[in-house]
C-alpha cells in the first residue's frame, strides 16, 4: 500500500442538480458533494461563494435532482456558470410540487422537493441537512412493486481525484445476504 | 413523473468498512450511509445501537476502508454480525498507520486513517465528521501521475431501495468540461 497523504478517497458520489429560486428567478447548480445523514436526511454541501446559497438560506427549501446521461451535459453546464451573471432558468424545463421555491427538473429521472432542516456552517461550506417531502420519478425506473430499480436507472457519479463522471454499473448482489456466504464457510 | 412520497433517492453511495478498536480488540463494520462534508472532510453516519460507536466515541479515530469486489462478501458479513457477540477482528488482515485505534484493511484497495473532528448527534444516528490523516492505496489503482484512477478501480456502491450492491461503471466524461458543449450551442 502506498501512502498518498491526506487525500479524500470516498468517491464516487452521486451527481445532483440543486434547484432554487433567487430574487424570483429559478436557478440550478451542479452539486456532487453530497451524502447521507442517518436514513431519512441527506447532506448537500455547497461552497460559500456560490450564488445558490442566497436562495437556499432565504427559502429554506430546495430541490435535489438526480443526474442521468440524458441531462449530464446540462448538469455540468450549470456547474461551470454562475447565476450571478447568467440566467440558467431555461436550461431545464421545470415543474413544482407542494413546496415553494423548490423547482424540479422535468427531464430528470428522479427529483426530490426538500425542506432544509438545518444548516451547519464550516469555514468553507454550508452543509444543508435536508429531507424529501415528495420524490418524483420517471415510471420506467420503478420495479414491478414500485421501488427505485437501479438495474433500470443508472445515476451519474462523480469523482474528484481525476474530475470525471462515471456510470453506475450493474447489480452485484444483495446487501445483508452476501455476507452469509462467509458465515457458511 | 410519479410521486412516490418522501423516499430518499440520493443513492448509490460508496460502500465502506469502518475499523475501530473496542476494549482492546479490532472491530469492523459495514457502513454505506456516508458522504462529503465540504471538500476536506467526510460524514460517516452510524445508527446509535451499533457497537462500533463505543470505540469511535472513546478513541476519536477510525479507519474508512473502501470496498471492491474482492472484499465485498466479508464487508457484508461485518454488517450482519455485531462485535458485541462476535469476534470480527480476524475477518480482515489489518495494518496500522500513525493514528492509534484506526486499524486498516490490508486487502482493501484504499484505506484512510481518520481523525474524528466532530460528532453531530441526531435522534437515531451519530454523524461522524472525519478527516483522513493518511490514505493508503494499492499501487495498481493509481494513474501514471499518482492520482486515484477510477478506470483502474471500481468501488462497490450501495442502494437502499432494493438493498443491492452495484458496480462502479466506466468513465463518461470530464467534469467542468462536458458543459462547454452546451455553451457552444
Amino acid at each position: 500500500m502506498k501512502n498518498i497523504g491526506n487525500t479524500i478517497g470516498l468517491y464516487p458520489t452521486p451527481d445532483t442538480v440543486v434547484g432554487t429560486v433567487i430574487d424570483g428567478r429559478v436557478n440550478w447548480m451542479n452539486v456532487a458533494h453530497v451524502g447521507m445523514w442517518g436514513v431519512r436526511q441527506m447532506v448537500i454541501s455547497i461552497g460559500k461563494p456560490h450564488y445558490t446559497n442566497k436562495g437556499l438560506l432565504e427559502n429554506r427549501t430546495m430541490s435535489v435532482n438526480m443526474v442521468d446521461e440524458g441531462i449530464l451535459v446540462r448538469a455540468d453546464y450549470v456547474g461551470i456558470t454562475t447565476g450571478k451573471e447568467t440566467d440558467k432558468s431555461k436550461v431545464f424545463d421545470c415543474f413544482c410540487g407542494e413546496l415553494e421555491n423548490a423547482p424540479m427538473i422535468k427531464e430528470a429521472p428522479l427529483a426530490m422537493e426538500c425542506t432544509i432542516d438545518d444548516v451547519i456552517e464550516i469555514p468553507t461550506h454550508y452543509n444543508y441537512i435536508v429531507s424529501p417531502v415528495n420524490t418524483y420519478v420517471r415510471e420506467d425506473i420503478l420495479s414491478a412493486n414500485g421501488k427505485i430499480d437501479y438495474t433500470k436507472y443508472h445515476p451519474v457519479l462523480f469523482e474528484m481525484p481525476m474530475a470525471r463522471y462515471l456510470r453506475t454499473g450493474e447489480a452485484i448482489g444483495s446487501c445483508w445476504k452476501l455476507g452469509k456466504e462467509y458465515l457458511d464457510k
